[in-house]
């Protein structure tokens, strides 16, 4: 029984002993070892090649360190096995650092005062207390339950869009396409949580910046938050928006070509906040910790946790 | 029995109109009024003039705007009376989003990423989960307490730094000027929120910034946030600091002076965030149902909350 890694961009040999220090009965290799491919019972996956999976007749489980899998669905030989994403308290902590990092930041007006500061200006302007705010979590999976909890101590005024009906405790809910408008005309900070699907594809893009609430956060305009997938935006659309005052902000993790190109008009753009899809990184040891359990429950005949549903896409 | 309003920088007669109909059996004056001092029982002040008490002769009580005293309390006719300073749930909440907002900002090594993308550099740091960071709040009042409860759902490692020993859950704590140095070395974020005294005139200097932990926030270097007072620092060594390293950044919403002088070198400083003294407002609707109660709390007999210690301050 061996478990192989084949991690693009990551040092495999650092997860491989990781993973063989915390599955001792378990044979762990990389793609640098020699290993006869019949023997993997797990592969453990990041930007898998197309013939990463040729071969491996006695594979029990695909194991992804990503959270988000679209990029792994539409992997052109994906064997018929169950697909276990990575999901841990490190990985989901990390989200809402971020997500409330970038909340309170537009919410206390930083690119008005950073605006102000540059051109030596003193105007006192009182940021309205959070409770003022109207934030618009869009997916409620894992991650965007977590935002909403560690957003909730503030008093914002929360408020939910998903596919499928859910119900969260002091949480406005909208759901489907049917309530999307509406759900966008109360917002004023807009953060994207959602899977990349076919139905949320663009779905950041000029009509909907334009549905947003304009009179919130003191007038100076609404904001976007994307921590999900570049796919969700439409990148012109947003420096256009950012532009003519449709909206006031955007803070982006993710893009459309990652690494963002060179001659991207958002790298100068004082109001376009970007980082490098930073925002939650699969970390080494929570992903040991994670997978090893994983393994060792499937070895037990435990039930999976954390399956993807290849209809649904996420 | 007659409420007379003192309030430089502000609208006086909105204010005045407020109160008017929350406390239908008083009368409420303003400085533009008609009135005999003699008949003043309550002064709400903001920045009294040398004048202000003069002639008062039936005066109760003094009703301060401000959170912050040191300013009134070197009044040079102040009368040997209570002073009522404003601690509501409005202005605390506002300081709190100031706290939350630009520590999770550093935490997220905002300085970083900005120089980053003003180069054009893609570089994939992934900063520590919030538990990595330790920060470090100076001054456990209602607004340090806040702030921690504010910040604990994060998971951030906090300690708290006070003239007298308290306890607080969750919270490493450390006592007076002998503990200082020991608070100091263990904190990456360092959060001013202390009275101006004697004793902590001054206290964010050259000094106190080199005792910071230099290892944490990913090895970017420690920061400092001062929502407190001007008087706290020395903005020369905060220049000197923020130029050689000893500071990775500084978020400022008070100055030695103010406005701040337009000269001031940390108008153009990169990883100076620079607020116009707008952490925490006082406002309007807040103000006036709070001091409404404390006249009426008064007339009814019943005891003072927030009464201002003159001998220790605050």
């Amino acid at each position: 029984m061996t478990l192989l890694l084949h991690l693009a961009d990551f040092n495999e040999r650092a997860w491989a002993d990781r993973f063989q220090a915390a599955l001792p009965d378990i044979r762990v290799v990389t793609r640098a070892d020699s290993y006869d491919p019949a023997e993997i019972s797990y592969i453990f996956v990041w930007k898998p090649k197309p013939e990463a999976f040729d071969g491996l007749s006695n594979l029990k489980l695909v194991l992804s360190l990503g959270a988000g899998v679209d990029a792994l669905l539409r992997h052109p030989r994906l064997p018929e096995l169950p697909i276990i994403r990575f999901m841990d308290a490190d990985l989901t902590q990390r989200m809402s650092d971020y997500v409330v990092a970038n909340v309170t930041m537009h919410q206390r007006l930083f690119t008005r005062f950073k605006r102000d500061q540059q051109a030596r200006r003193w105007v006192q302007l009182y940021p309205a207390a959070a409770w003022h705010a109207n934030v618009g979590i869009m997916g409620l999976g894992q991650l965007g339950m977590d935002a909403i909890r560690h957003l909730k101590p503030f008093g914002y005024k929360l408020r939910g869009w998903s596919r499928t009906p859910k119900a969260v405790e002091g949480v406005e809910l909208f759901t489907g396409a049917e309530q999307f408008d509406a759900f966008l005309q109360g917002t004023d900070i807009l953060v994207n949580l959602l899977p990349l699907t076919a139905e949320t594809q663009g779905i950041l893009n000029y009509e909907t910046f334009s549905k947003l609430r304009r009179d919130g956060l003191d007038g100076e305009g609404p904001v976007i938050i994307n921590a999900a997938r570049g796919g969700h935006q439409r990148e012109a659309d947003i420096v256009r928006a950012l532009k003519d005052g449709i909206l006031k902000a955007a803070s982006l993790d993710v893009f459309e070509t990652e690494p963002l190109p060179k001659d991207s008009p958002l790298w100068e753009m004082d109001n376009a906040y970007i980082t490098p899809h930073i925002a939650a990184a699969s970390s080494e040891v929570t992903g040991v910790a994670y997978f090893s359990a994983v393994i060792r429950d499937h070895e037990a005949g435990k039930p999976l946790r954390n399956v993807v549903d290849r209809a649904r896409g996420y």
